[in-house]
């Protein structure tokens, strides 16, 4: 597929100065970009790269400096036309609908308008897929699920029974929604296991990670709210609340009953104990273990998590600790000498 | 389903205060709780919540304070009646036994009674399944292995070849059980893979977690011993022991011939060094760093793991590093200036 | 199977002392051997084993000293020997070719010769599969993936469309290759998806874990070079690259744009910030949080990763910190009266 440059400005509500009828044949990072391709500035720090670029032509802000030698399309959001001709050179596509002939559907389940569902996938009894939603193989879906319209349920992923999808929810390979939490009751050195008798909702607009496990509620609910968006590997803990908008990296661990609030970014690997809560817009830094309540808006770091200035003044104190043993050995020495030459009188 | 309250005092082999033909429809946490559920106070912690709740009863222990205007059901021990009146209004639902037609089980497997094998599952050459164990659509299990009786095996379970599984094993979807150790021998900066020809043991009562990944031995074998659990996105490297009624929180790492003993507790996303042991009743902080062999009944915490108490000594001196900084520059100063006036003489 | 100590010999080119008629019945690590077993000794510290293991014979090297009572043979290389032996008494199955009946493969996809394809694997449009490959039930292959011959590719692992393997590639149990990116651009307190439309290109003789997680570059690839090791439950993030003979231990995060360079060594649940680079033969100790480039050869270790020499001295100093404190404590009350004393005058 190749536009010329001209279409694309048009695309993007830009301009372009240069040759308008220049052939473009994909889109690339800047560092990556060959000829023939075009790329994006969209801050500053890479403004660097413009001279070196082998890319054709280059998307900047209205801000950039004239330039020349080099075919350029000003637009007031470079970042957005970037995802505009994403779009354009990698079109959708489409899904084939209808239901494969391998897939293993119950008699009860109720499937909406234009669901596709792959092969061997499986749908239990008294399922309702809503209109538009796409199972890709090998999916099981457990008994009594509900899963609202256009989610796209990528290969693979397990929907225990019970479990509750919005509308537009994205679950990708392998992820498992709704395995028992981990609750046993210990009694005399050995454990009974509590019956996990909750259930997982997954709000609209949510997206999951490969191969990440969402443990269903011992009572009650786990609840992941709209928009929210976990990466992959990810474990989220019994009866978790996961707020609004809210973003979690790989790895990260929420133990149960974490209740984390409306558009918390919480890094890669980070460990929350227990019974916890994360104020709203509140941000975690990577690897971080929390063991205390987050105030809303409060950014923590460390392990044990701590306001991230603090963390920060203690990891530039540590680096300086060896030097500080030695300073504080010469100081004591000094001290005695001077209390012992005191102790002589002078 | 309900019950009314005098039915729920006698499950429970409790006394009535209040009402005992309340109808009740449900059972809550505390926290949670709506007007004709009941819910539960099985520590003093929680007792402050005994005027808010909206349950219409609550099960409290014999020595609870008298109270007026709530129906409580007395007990000797309110959590396990918790547990009993679960199972009450959550009856295990009956799984269908018998094989699905889509199962491709080998001619040579040998299935005990009332086993039931769902959609989609695939069983090798020469597998044995013992009575009334139950498998989930999706499950692969390999070539020569061996599960006992009354075991479940979620959906998408590997059972790699050669595994073997005691009684009333329960094993979470996507888990692994099975899969190659991590051993390469270096040769001229290659890596030559040493065959894993060894075997995984899980033994009675044992419950692992949705995708928790379990290898097997180079030779001989890792061994899950009675009753341990495991819970999500768990590592347990070649050639690992898992001692009985050991628990480990999700994410935790156990590297190649790590040895845990009984009735250890291991916290989440805790990372163990190879060939190292953890004695009996040890306890490990979650995200703790393990390089050395923990003694029985210790508790170790932090990164790299130490005893607990030295940990939070050292957490607490952590946070006056930056302030101690200052004061051993003022001090010098204080000391260079009285070396100097030494000097001078007086 | 059985073998004559004489013939195991002949196998590793070794020599006898002893009976070269012994009959040797299986191979185990020293510390596990019974009789009838042999083992061997490749590294000194287990030479304190000899006299205690039960085995019936010891593989040593030749400058392991004389020894009476116990059979060994002598060999330049008793590791190599040791592999030999596995592979003679634990022969690789023979796989069964052919395509199973359930597997479901698209019409235009284009398998090699003596592929196999197990029980409810998938396999999208015009895939292409090379000569000798083995796909292991419930394998998913997306559309337009393209897998070179000779791999294994496990029960239950995702290929996503367009997803490219070279060579002996080997994956295990529910890995997923080619899932989305995480990019989410911020808009109003919102999160808009970038599209993920680039890809995944793993290497020649790569090996990668069970439940490892790859997900697709944004634009442009993600690629594992030739002859890289990731463990099990490792994410790697898009458009990142990791280099030729790297090893990677379990649950390790990459964040988007890591480039890791050659022969590099990283431990268990190592994480990575994201766009930073580690230079060849580098090192990255267990759990370390690597935030900054890491210069090739250089040793890195700890939570923000620092050079471990520096780490070792930080850790060792740390565990005199609670006594620095009181210790500055006392210079403090020592000065204090000194500059009284001297306030006196004398």
């Amino acid at each position: 597929m190749e536009y010329t440059l001209g279409q694309i400005a048009e695309l993007v509500e830009g301009r372009v100065v240069g040759d308008a009828g220049l052939l473009i044949a994909g889109i690339a990072k800047i560092e990556e970009a060959k000829e023939g391709e075009i790329t994006f500035i969209a801050r500053s720090k890479y403004a660097k790269f413009f001279e070196e670029t082998k890319a054709s032509a280059v998307i900047v802000g209205e801000d950039f400096p004239e330039s020349e030698g080099k075919a350029i399309i000003r637009t007031r959001n470079p970042y957005h036309a970037f995802l505009k001709i994403i779009e354009a050179f990698y079109p959708e596509k489409p899904v084939e609908r209808g239901i494969h002939e391998t897939a293993v559907i119950s008699e009860d389940a109720v499937l909406g308008k234009g669901v596709a569902v792959g092969p061997n996938a499986v749908i239990g009894r008294r399922c309702k897929v809503g209109d538009g939603t796409v199972i890709m193989p090998g999916v099981i879906v457990g008994d009594d699920v509900v899963i609202g319209p256009d989610c796209v349920i990528h290969a693979r992923v397990s929907l225990r029974e019970g479990v509750i999808l919005g509308s537009r929810v994205t679950i990708h390979d392998g992820a498992v929604v709704g395995s028992d939490g981990f609750g046993f009751a210990p009694e005399e050195g050995k454990y009974y296991k509590i019956p996990q008798v909750g259930n997982v909702v997954i709000e609209d607009d949510v997206e999951i990670g490969a191969n990440t496990t969402i443990d269903r509620a011992t009572l009650g609910e786990t609840r992941i709210k709209r928009g929210a968006k976990l990466d992959n590997l990810i474990q989220v803990g019994h009866n978790c609340t996961i707020g609004e908008d809210t973003v979690i990296a790989a790895q990260a661990g929420l133990s149960g009953s974490t209740d984390v609030g409306q558009r918390v970014r919480i890094g890669g690997q980070v460990g929350f104990a227990g019974h916890l809560k994360v104020g709203d817009d509140a941000a975690i830094g990577a690897q971080s273990g929390v063991s205390k309540t987050v105030r809303p808006g409060n950014y923590m770091f460390g392990y044990p998590a701590k306001p991230y200035r603090e963390e920060f003044r203690i990891q530039g104190a540590l680096r300086r600790l060896p030097e500080l043993l030695k300073e504080v050995k010469e100081l004591r020495e000094k001290v005695r000498r001077l209390e012992e030459e005191k102790g002589k009188g002078c």
